[in-house]
Parts: structure tokens; C-alpha cells; sequence
């Protein structure tokens, strides 16, 4: 059982606060003489650190990751992974522990301060202690060692809904998506996004979104029926990120709405004589398994709880009180959850991967 | 590590396929000295046996329930539990193989036809085997024992959308869920569905649900940060389900059009003394941790992928050909989805309330 | 977490007590494909059959075992597995509730009676109830499933001690192990154990015994370091089996006594060029890992603790008594642990075989 | 499931090499609430800490523990588990990887060189990596925490037997334990001791070690019957520690030379109305759960493997060769597995108490 640990077989258990000394985690499982380097992690967690536009929190997080375990370099120099555990570990230094000062108290909005407390008895308020988002660097560096895993196959993410406002699908391009500070395959939407962000950011108020991520390559026959299956696991991987309330695949939501013949994807043989879908309502995944096409899926992420808003809440001796959130925080955590996202699927497929070799071998 | 087994301390593995003797699961981890006999159970299997309206598939399967293991009766008669695995059985009855011959090698369009044969390399044909709805059994009876587990706790489920339509929240009437064959909280909604699924079933095609499950009276501070949280338990549990494509969670993908302001839940005091929250935006868990408020949840069901109209396919010698699914199928397996979705709903709650006393004792 | 759940890939769960309507098992992560018929399994369980010679107990127990789900006959018409759980059942039919009347409240010495009520507050105490050896029955028909997926590999065992009378090792002989009551591969040592064991028996007193397991044709490697060694999760296998105390590899416990140079196993290359260890005091297993040499582990049963002889003891309402345990017991349930212990060695190595190639392929 | 992981939900994942930057662990599971500060782990680690007599390796390893994360100090000062996870770390400071040159491509006999290669196709030569008794700094650690958790208990390790010698149980004073370089609880036989391990240093050999762990004040029923036995965890936990042949509960192998009478611990009541055994044959565990007697445990270690003496071997490209193994090596490293004795013994009681608590409660 795990409180802290994500995936059987390519397993990560992660730990540290906001404002400890790091934060870190353990990567068990992962498959000997695979070349890992930190410049293998480093551009992942670079493209999720914050600070980096006006859309992301100001705070300053170099993120430098430093591989602690797990490798060894033979007679010609090249680091290999030797199926020992993987310890990454990241040193925290941008840390304002009186930014946090008047939030010690109160019951943050949105915020998990209540829950923790209920829960245990104790909570470290500064930053967030362990619920803060930060741990989701860990998760980012980790999902480049599951990369690696990956041989052959691309695990690609993109902000589809900013607020209110969805992108226009005709116009996705993978290409403009590290183009724009918000993930976006539209570069429209990305246009009109910023000028809605700008206007909520002002009003000090926060954003929600939608992201999506996609994985091609994936073989068919990924999964596990009946409690292990591939979308189970996506779904649970998404739902663990930080303020995320929704998780789909495929057609998701909107296949409630749909006739059985609208929604079921149609086979055909390709000239090669492989089989093909003529469609993919089902996101990549039928009865749990993976069917070949593109795994797609998306989870929606609340707005930011932390604003400049005042709001009402109560504070640990039950006093009624009001709190306006200070501090550097991201208008919209959706933006940098798309990293994350990428990441996790990347962790459900390499764990996956490794389970379906237990059992059915090849691949 | 799981395949078929959900759960960590109050876990659930199961067993069977749709045309084989029996199915079956075992409950390991359930707390000693709690009564249970076949009449606790029966009562839930019950309520999700099919033929019990023109809505759902005629076949008849009686679903008797036999506790195989795991309690013990003393001196007074009265059955308790002894804290040793308990071990359930439901023999299969009404089986017409004959009724799967032409779909032998033929991969239905929406099932896991295809994608069990290219994992396993061999697949049971017959009512869908391991893949089969049928299965579904087991975590009702399962969920029975864990409603027993959760006292003073109530979880309830309804239809909220069937195809396109959505119930009038504003009707909302729990005692209204069992008089109809919808389980609706609607009576009106009811009613207009009832026109509409007959349309679909003439039409031989099949429809899609939303349904949503409410679990009131859990205490706070239920989930365990950051991978064993309560609402990734419920996404994963929901998701588990056949023909499932989306979770969410309170406000769910809708929280990403709302304003930080509007989706953050704030906190009042109660005369009593205790604290409350002005909304349910979060649905009843924040940061992983129950928050005391009831948890919602919704999951949407694809429509049915049995259909009669005919649809283009392949066969496992790779030909193309076309497939008319016939045999007794739900028009909306979405329908039956209520009181498993209810146990699922029971089993993650059961499983966490043990996993807090645990680590935090009480409760 | 898992009570009643042995292993990790190849997982075995059993329920069932003494003095229920069955007992059972489910086998979880089974390779697909492999033959599997009730016939593969029934000789394994026909070993351990009790009833078989005066030295054992005279219970009769049929033992039929009976698949459940799990396999699918192809159009050929065999048997194979399908890669999902394998149900396993067995009927209890001779019971007699009645043998066990007088010792509903006292805690019988060197028995779980005490033990189970501390924890559970109820105990079954028909025929020990879970605590039964009955359910060795299910780890033996699990372990007939396992050898199916150990291809190439030999596992066997033999009863090395009885009471304090040990074997001469230079009589060994494999094909002597069936052809006695004991399991004894030397026929002088199972002839004095004989005469021993009637008087043992006239007593009405019980003796111990300790069983070595050999496996042979394992592969190099298989174990996980540092948590999952092969010889950790040996030791845990025996010592789940009713009534071990000790369990030991290669040299056990004797390596104490050893030098550093007697104890080492020295390496030299063979003439076909594969390296070759020149003893075995590892016991096949170096650092976790196999060798490639047999696997040689043992372990200690003590004396059945059901005897004629009258012992001191107290019941549950705290009352001093005496109690005599009649009824129909193994004189020493070493003997019939020899099956149970080669079965336990097959599942262990079953489950390490599939996680060598979950994380390093091959094999 | 685990590789480097031990224990369910007081669970110790451990990382790093011989001759990496650091080691570390992180704890998950803990109770909240607990004071914990360096201090309250430091000294279990100096126990441990070679170098503090002729009799252990001359190298300097500090072993200063560092907490990384799961604590958290309220107003008043105090650091408190605060529930998350409990990172450790400890720097590798006097490594001299110039030692190790020769062995770089030789299998060392008794080592795990050969099978590392085997399973992983690469291994990091440097100390022994991942397979060097360094890791087992962390259990130390790790267990101290655990101590911390276990209110009430105590569990203490003593060397009963080293190389052929064994103590004199009539002399056994704990208070003698920590004044002898052995752990040996006889003043006697830690005199004997001395010359004799002189000799075998002198000689260029090894010796092995019996040590003996015993916890007391440990409640009656923890366990978990069947594949959870408290003894069977004991058992692994033992057998996960480097060099570790044996284990033995109680009476342990001697068990086999009993009679049922003898081995078959009576019971009567105290005079507080409580009940009591007569003996402890069963070492405090029976049917897998504590008795409430303390728990009595052994486990042997063989002679260390790298000694001065030549021996045969073989290297990684097939030729035969000769190793001696220079270095700075315990002559007998059963003398530091005492205090990683008491640690695992630790965590599996830790790891146990959480689990009686959510089945059972209370306690």
C-alpha cells in the first residue's frame, strides 16, 4: 500500500516539502543499462519551471536536478542506469517563509489546510507544506526517466481550455505549442488567451483549464483487466495532480450523448493488411487495453484557490475571518500542469510496459 | 501489484468469467465481529439484476449470493464476520452460448474483442468472457459488505443524463431514484427517457448515461496525500468500470470555466461550533482529504456497443466483414451502472476509512 | 497490503476454512496460453492427501479440485489459460463439527486458539478454522499451476529429519522420496523413522521434523535486490506454512561456524566456457540473486501440537483446565509438508521469473 | 510491489550506493504527531558505525543523519511527524574507490558479483554498490523511527553465537551487551571471543555470527494470518539483511527434535487474573500472531566473503584467476548486524501495529 508511492513495477514515491531543505524521490524498478544523464531530466523540469512568462508564478526555482543513485559509468564514460533505485533530488532556494506568515492560521479557500489538519493533527503551512505544487517537479523529472522506458513511442501535452475559452481544433499544431507561454496547439486561441489572462490576473482573480495529452506508438494490448486497467490508471494519475476535478478519454464526457453506432469505432484493414479504426471515440483504450491508435485524454484543473480576492473562511480556533491570498502565485495552474500531465502518462505507460512484459513477455 | 484485485486493505479480487460455472471474489481485511449474512448482500444484487424492466437486457440471472468463507456464527446464531478473507460465489445459470457463435472471431466495434487478443493471444468469446458487465456482480456484493463496514455513512447513486438528456436538478428527489426503472431523481426526466429509450431501442441502436454518487456522513480528513488520495481512489474505482469514459469530481471539467472566486468554497462557522462550507465546488475532498461535506461524484457510461445495426469490422483472419450484434443487451448499460457505481463508491470509502485508523487512529 | 495474498506477479490469494461449505483460491497474473486442466493439478494434491498410511492423519478428504475460470478451450479443444484469474475450488466433505466440541473454549497448547481471539475477538474454532492446515491444500494446487510456468525447472523435496533422527546424506536418492510414507530419500532412514514413529504415536505425542527443497535449472539472476531477494521471499514462503520455526539456505545456519574460506563458493570455468561454482554452501543464491546452482533450502516443522497427552492450559473465561486433543492428527505434519513446502518454492520462484522480466526481459 | 521497499504501511524504500554521493530512505506511513529530531536516531546509527573497535572494518564512516522532510515544528519548537513522508539522508564520505580497482572485472567467491552481472548486465564494482552492507546504515535509521512508533515496546539483539562459539546462557546480562566490541551479552564469551576472532584476523579469515533479537512488551494478536504472519515478516526481514543464511523463531530448528508435549507451551493464569504461558517454545509467535510473551528470534550470518586468503575465481570475460580482497573488511560482520537486527524487528512490529490497528483497532 502507498501513500506516497505512484505505480507497481516502474514505481515512484516521492517526498519533500515546499520550504524544506529539497525535494526528491526514489524511482524503483526502472530497466537496467538505459543511458541516463541529468541532461536527460533537466529540459523536462525546465520547461514546467515557473517565472518563465507573466502567466506563471514569479517565484525564482532554478530546479537544478541532481541524480543521487542509480547509475554508473562503465570503461567509456557513459552513464547507465543499473537497475538499482534512481534517487533524483532537487534542492529547494527560493524559499520567503514570511510570505506565508498570515495564512498560518486561517483556513485557505480551495486550499487542503483544512483537510491536513483534520487529518493529522499538524500541518506545515509554509507553501503548502506537502500539498503544494511544487512536489510535481518530482513527477516531471521522473516522467523523463519513464521516457527513456518509452523507446518509440511520444507522449505529447497541450492546454485545449483556458477559462471558459476552448481552442479551435482545426487549427491544433503540435509545433506552436512551445511557442506560446500557455501550451496551446492554436496559436488564436493563445492570442486571445493572453489578453483574458492579463484581464483576470488583474482583477486578481484565477483561471481554470483543460489539458490534453496525447501518447502515439503505444502497442495495443497495454493494460490490465480488471483493476489494473490503462485508463483506471491514467484517470488516477491525473486525478493525483494538484487541483485537478475532471479526468476523460477519448470521447469522454460527451460519449453520453452519443448512439451506440456514433460512439463505437468502426475496423478496417489497412493496404498492409493491418487492422485500422475509422475512428477514435474510445481514446486509444477498450476494456483497459490498449487498442494501438493515439491514447487521448484530458483533465480539467480548477482555478487557482490562491487570490487576491478576499474571501471568508475560519481560522483553527474557530474564529470567522476573511483571507486575501498574497504571494507569487500562477494565475492559471493549469499552464505548467501540462508538463505534469505528460509525465504522468509517461509513468502509467512505462509501469505498464514492464507489466505487460511480466505476463505476456515481448514488446 | 494488481491485476484483478482493487483495493489495499479492504480489497476486493475477483474471479469469473460471463460463461463459466460461477463467479466469485474474495474480501480480505474486513474488520471482525460485524454481522453478515447472505441477506445483507442479496438485497444490493437485487436492485442491479437485469430483466427487471424493458430497459435493460431480458436474460435472467437469478444472482444468488453464497458466503463461501470468513464467518462464524457463535452461541446466539447470530453470523459475524472472523476478520478471515470472505469469500463470495454467484453460480451462472442462464447461459446461451449458442448466442455468441457468430461473433467467435469477429471484433465487435466498442468491445475488447481486439484488444484481448492482442495482448493475451487468446480471448473467451463467449458473453464477452473475463470482459463481460457480469463481473460487475461481484463489486455490488462486495460494495454490500463494505456499506457495512461505513457505518454512518450513506451512498446513494442516479441517473443525471441518459443520451443527451439531463435531469432538472431542481426536481432532485432521492425517493423518486427507486421508483422508476431509470433510477432518476426525476420523475419527469423519467418519463421523457422512457419515450426516448424506447426510440432507441426500436431504432436497434443504444444509448449513453452520467451517473452521479453522493456519500454523505463522511468524517474529514479520509485520503491519504499525495498518491493515495480519496478523489484519485474514486477516479481510479469509477474508471475500473466497463464502458466507463470519464470522472469527475464536485464541479468537475465545469471548474475550469469558473473564476477563482466562484470555484473556491469558503467557511463559516456553524451555531453549533463546527465549521462549515457556503458551497460544495470541490465536491467534498480538497488536496486528497475529505473535507466532511458530502463527496459527489459523476462518471459517464458509453452507450452500449451491442447493437443491431450493422457495422463494419474485421475478423481475426483479418478480413473485413460486418457485424450485427445480437443476443439480449441493455439499451443503456448506463442504467446498471447506478448500484455499481454505488459500490465502488462504498469499497474506496472502506478502504480509507481503514487506512486512516492505520496511521491516524480514531474515526 | 495483503493478509491472505501470497507473492507479487504470480500472486496467489486462498480463502477458506476447515469446516466451510469449500475451500479456494484465485491465481492472479498467470502467463496466457499455458495447457491447464483439473489434471495437471490433482497428482500434486493426491501427494498431500491425507489418509494415505498410518503416519499421517486418517481424515478422508477427497480433494477434488475444481477450475473455476481462467481457462478457454480453443477450438482444438485444450484447455489453455487465458491470462485472467484462475479460481481454484475444493469441497469439504468430511467434517465432524462434533470431534471438535470440547475445545470450543479452551486454547489448546502450541495452537492459534488464543491467538486468534486476542486479535479478532471470535475465532472459528471448527478444526482450527482458518487456521486449519486444510488450506495448504490450495498453496499446493496453486503450486501445480506455477510449475506449468517454470519451464525447465525441477523442484522437489525431501523429509531430511524426523523427531531428532536425521538422514545419512550419502544414501540419498531421489527416487526413493515416492516410495516411502515419509517422503525420506534415504530407505534406511524412512525404515527407522517408521518403528520410531509408531512409538511416537502409541504415546499419543507428535514429532517435528525439518524438509529440504531443491530447485534446479533456475536461471542466474532472478531475485530483486534489496527488498525482493529470492532467499528473503523463500524464507517468508516457508515460514507462512503451519507450524515452521526455522528456515535456512545452503549452508544456514552452519555457516556460522564456517571460515571465511570454507564458506565462499569458489568459481572456476567449465569446459564448454560457462563459469561453474565448485560448492554450493550459498545454496544457490548470492546477494538475493540465483546462482544458477540448485537452490537448497530448509525448514523446521515442530511436533504437531494436537496430542493425546493431557496439557495444562486455561479457556476464554479464564478458567484453569486441562485438555486432551482427540480427533484424527498427523503424528507429525512435517511429513505432509514436503508437498506444501515444494509447492511454496514453485510459487516464489513463479513470481520471480515474471518480475526478472518485467524489469530485464528475457529468460 | 517492491524491489527496495519493505513493510506495507510503515513502509522503508532505501537508495543509494557504496560509493555514490549519499544514502538515504524515505519512510512512509508514519504516524503523525511524533517528536522526531536527529537526535532521537543519531545514536542507533553510532551503534552500528564500523570503526570503533578492532573488530570492524578501520574505515571512518561519520554516518550523520540528516532529515529531509516529514517533520515540522509548531510555535513552541518542537519537530513533529507531521504524517508525509520522512526522507533520511546520510553522506558517503571516506570512500576510496582505488580500493577496489582489482576486483573491478573478478567475481569475488561469496559475493554477489557474479549474479548482479547476470541479472543486470552491468554492476557498479565500487564497494560493492548497491550490494554493500552501507544500506543497512538506513534500516538503522529507519528503524529508530520505527522504535518511536512502537510506545512500550522494547527489542534488543545480542551475538549468542560467534564462529563455532557459542555463549553460556546462564550468564546472559543484557547490561553486558553494550560494554563488549560484540554485542555479546556474556562477559565471558566475549573474553573468548576476542582471542579467538585475533586469530582469525591474524590468519587472513572470517568468522560468522548468531544473533539473537528479542522484543518485548509487544501485545498479544499482531500478525495477520495467512500470508502476513508477523513470524514469516520477521523471516524476510531477517533474510533481507546481507549475509544472512538462517532464522529461527523460538525454539527454531531445535523444534524438529521435540515432542509435542515439550514443544507445546502450557498455560495457566496469574494471579492478576491474566492468562500466562509456561514456557516459550513458540518464541512469541503462534499462528502467525504475537502471543504477548516476547518475541524471540534468531538469525546466522555467514563468515564475511572478502578475506586475505586467495581463492579461486573466475572474471567477467571467462578466464579462471586468483582474488585476494584487500580493503578495510570486518572479520566478522555478524557483530554490526545486531543493531540491523533490532532495527528490521522494529519495522516489521511498526509495520504490524498499523496493521492490527486498521483491521482491528484499538491498541
Amino acid at each position: 500500500m502507498s501513500h506516497n508511492t505512484f505505480g507497481h513495477l516502474f514505481r515512484l514515491t516521492t517526498w519533500g516539502e515546499s520550504h524544506g531543505p529539497a525535494i526528491g524521490c526514489v524511482i524503483d524498478g526502472c530497466p537496467p543499462g538505459i543511458p541516463l544523464t541529468e541532461e536527460d531530466i533537466q529540459p523536462w523540469l525546465d520547461r514546467r519551471r515557473p517565472g518563465q512568462s507573466r502567466y506563471t508564478t514569479q517565484r525564482q526555482e532554478a530546479d537544478q536536478v541532481r541524480i543521487m543513485s542509480g547509475v554508473f559509468a562503465g570503461d567509456d564514460g557513459v552513464r547507465l542506469t543499473t537497475g538499482t533505485p534512481i534517487a533524483l533530488q532537487i534542492e529547494n532556494v527560493d524559499q520567503r517563509s514570511k510570505d506565508y506568515g498570515e495564512i498560518k492560521d486561517k483556513f485557505r479557500p480551495g486550499h487542503a489546510d483544512y483537510t491536513y489538519l483534520a487529518k493529522y493533527g499538524i500541518r506545515d503551512y509554509r507553501g503548502g507544506g506537502r500539498s503544494s505544487a511544487r512536489e510535481t517537479a518530482m513527477r516531471v523529472a521522473a516522467g523523463a526517466v519513464a521516457r527513456k522506458v518509452l523507446a518509440g513511442m511520444t507522449i505529447r501535452g497541450a492546454l485545449v481550455q483556458l477559462g471558459p475559452h476552448e481552442i479551435d481544433r482545426g487549427n491544433w499544431d503540435w509545433d506552436e505549442v512551445d511557442r506560446n507561454p500557455f501550451f496551446a496547439p492554436d496559436a488564436e486561441a493563445a492570442a486571445r488567451w493572453a489578453d483574458y489572462l492579463d484581464g483576470v490576473r488583474k482583477a486578481g482573480s484565477s483561471a481554470g483549464a483543460v489539458i490534453e495529452i496525447v501518447a502515439e506508438g503505444v502497442p495495443p494490448g497495454l493494460g490490465a483487466p480488471l483493476y489494473g486497467k490503462l485508463d483506471q490508471d491514467i484517470a488516477a494519475a491525473f486525478m493525483s495532480i494538484n487541483a485537478v476535478k475532471g479526468v476523460e478519454i477519448g470521447a469522454g464526457f460527451a460519449a453520453a450523448a452519443l448512439s451506440g453506432e456514433e460512439n463505437a469505432d468502426e475496423m478496417r484493414m489497412r493496404p498492409d493488411g493491418t487492422p485500422e479504426f475509422l475512428s477514435n471515440k474510445a481514446g486509444g483504450v477498450l476494456g483497459g487495453l490498449s487498442t494501438g491508435q493515439p491514447i487521448v485524454a484530458r483533465f480539467a484543473v480548477k482555478p487557482t484557490s490562491s487570490i487576491l480576492k478576499p474571501r471568508q473562511t475560519v481560522d483553527a480556533t474557530g474564529q470567522e475571518t476573511e483571507i486575501v491570498t498574497k504571494g507569487r502565485h500562477d494565475p492559471c495552474v493549469g499552464i505548467r500542469a501540462v508538463p505534469v500531465g505528460e509525465a504522468m502518462m509517461a509513468l502509467v505507460l512505462a509501469d505498464h510496459l514492464l507489466r505487460h512484459r511480466a505476463q505476456c513477455g515481448g514488446t
